[in-house]
């Protein structure tokens, strides 16, 4: 890709990096050489009274519960307050068609050569080629360099479609759940698997928030992270509904997802005993949502990713509205968000489909 | 894995190599340390005249097409004859669970760090784990040690279902059809990607027949590999074929597909002038092919590979008949290969399903 030797960063003026945070963002020295020539959204979490200090050198903005509440008024419930989750607001507020979004606690990885890994520059990589969701390739991605659709794969298919999401995943400590983290205590990912490939249409995936791009024009409006934290029965499913979600409404709408590349370095394992408490609702309410999520089918007049998802909120007030009451306000809170980002971005320069077309 | 670390081959006596052919077997040498244990059929393809050496020290039975003729009487028919579609008789006539076929020109691959890869073993492990068809798991193969399913994967669907086939890759020589092997000479694959994945259910994939493993219990009658060769339109869409019916009706018993590791060295491009002559046909064709098997629907009542494959060359008579006559051909051999499957393994002691249930 002509692109990775330029000396201009890519998407310079088209990218805003998005990161929740409770803390000083000292994790940004790692990573200055990969960020500093973007811009950066720092939505802080908790405490408003809090000061957050950012690394010197580093262009952002930042919003606090506060400015939550103020740029959003009474429709500010639908953003999480003392939970990552509260890091969609920073998708609303950006005016770029690039998001990319990262926590505080991951670092910059190192490549089985010993190389620092540019996570941003391989998202964004990821976006700019389309993916293939209709077929699988055993070669993986066959838009890498070196790499291309093998023997067997339709001609008529490899075009691709316009990429929305590319999820990065994680050395060291691996994402599990607050089980898997308490029977494995040890455990550290250290396979380092050189692929990246796009999830099929019809299957479902658990994205990770963690390390994470999407095209805000694309698909931004489905970036919802739910109601999770303060007040919620529930905590770490934001990502999980929002990667539902998005993959339900990218499967309708033709556009593709992908996993893979890049690594980031996950410096620590969060508490797994408190990680069950925010969790233990979700692991059985999820036996419920995937079924749900497998056989959500879209009419064909939703055509743009607020239609398709204020139709969402109404199948998940139908049909998951019994599992527990909570659904019912999240189905609420999802056309709050919907009416939100109509509002921040009112001249339909968002969320409108650039490539792909409904089916 | 406990018994990698075994001294004794895995399912040493549970398992054939099943290797098509036109020449010496030499390549056998390199492949001693691993095959030898293990019991080989060779089917000879063409000039059932000549001789075929075979290293000694070698286990194996060797077919040509005079055998193949008697052994089969008028249902011979139905095995492609000078093409290494030859292979399938190889299946048939296995009395073991398990196959792996491979082709000779393909030779020990080697990991990044150097260590010859015991291709073979690999797949006996991939056959032996569960698959994940229903939700994909971003750290790929949750069953190989120092992994495992992510947060927000459903506990009900860790259990996984039976493995039925393992499809290997290949390192140097990519498997590309003419057209890109015409345009792109000078490609070699060199990206090891240390994964194994479970290809989802619903989604078709190009299943390459050179490294192959599979449970011929579980989806045997299904590895047809179709009418190629002498007297046939079309070539080199043998494993295509195979895989494309074993696919779906892996999906529709609930049995598990596994692509990715191992590599074998495929050491020589055949020539791309002649693959195109054998292909352009499979390469129109194949856009009608694919939107038939994504929408093919198998019965409730299908519940064995026979009563699955004869069902479905009822659907590509009616279906595909209009394409090209070569279907209607295509489907009597279908036929005549249940037919002739089942009176080589007349007990039912094959193709009946193990623990996989129809869905």
């Amino acid at each position: 890709m002509a692109a990775s030797r330029s000396s201009t960063p890519l998407l310079k003026d088209e990218l805003d990096i998005v990161i929740p945070t409770i803390r000083n963002l000292d994790f940004l020295e790692m990573w200055r050489p990969f960020f500093q020539p973007y811009h950066l959204i720092i939505v802080q979490d908790g405490d408003p009274s809090k000061t957050i200090k950012v690394p010197d050198g580093f262009d952002y903005e930042l919003y606090n519960r506060n400015d939550i509440n103020k740029i959003l008024g009474p429709k500010a419930n639908c953003i999480s307050f003392k939970d990552s989750a509260c890091r969609c607001f920073g998708y609303m507020v950006s005016k770029k068609k690039y998001i990319f979004t990262i926590d505080d606690d991951c670092f910059v990885a190192k490549d089985p050569s010993g190389k620092e890994i540019n996570a941003l520059e391989q998202h964004i990589k990821n976006l700019l080629s389309p993916s293939t969701p209709f077929f699988f390739n055993t070669l993986y991605d066959p838009y890498c360099e070196g790499t291309d659709f093998v023997r067997g794969y339709p001609f008529s298919l490899r075009e691709g479609v316009p990429t929305a999401v590319s999820h990065g995943l994680w050395l060291n400590i691996p994402d599990y759940d607050a089980p898997t983290q308490l029977v494995k205590p040890l455990e550290r990912n250290t396979r380092y698997v050189d692929a990246v490939m796009t999830v099929p249409k019809g299957t479902l995936f658990p994205m990770c928030g963690m390390n994470l791009a999407f095209n805000r024009e694309l698909i931004g409006p489905a970036m919802y992270f739910g109601l999770m934290g303060d007040g919620q029965p529930i905590g770490r499913y934001d990502d999980m509904w929002a990667g539902w979600c998005t993959k339900v409404i990218c499967d309708h709408l033709g556009l593709g997802v992908k996993t893979g590349l890049p690594y980031i370095w996950h410096s620590k394992a969060s508490n797994p005993f408190v990680n069950l408490k925010k969790e233990y609702k979700g692991i059985y309410w999820q036996e419920e949502l995937i079924p749900f999520f497998q056989s959500v089918t879209l009419p064909k007049d939703c055509t743009t990713v607020q239609k398709c998802y204020v139709e969402l909120s109404k199948q998940v007030k139908a049909k998951l509205g019994k599992v527990d009451d909570y659904f019912n306000k999240l189905a609420d809170a999802m056309v709050t968000w919907i009416d939100a980002w109509d509002e921040l971005n009112p001249s339909g320069s968002s969320g409108k489909l650039a490539n792909g077309a409904a089916k």
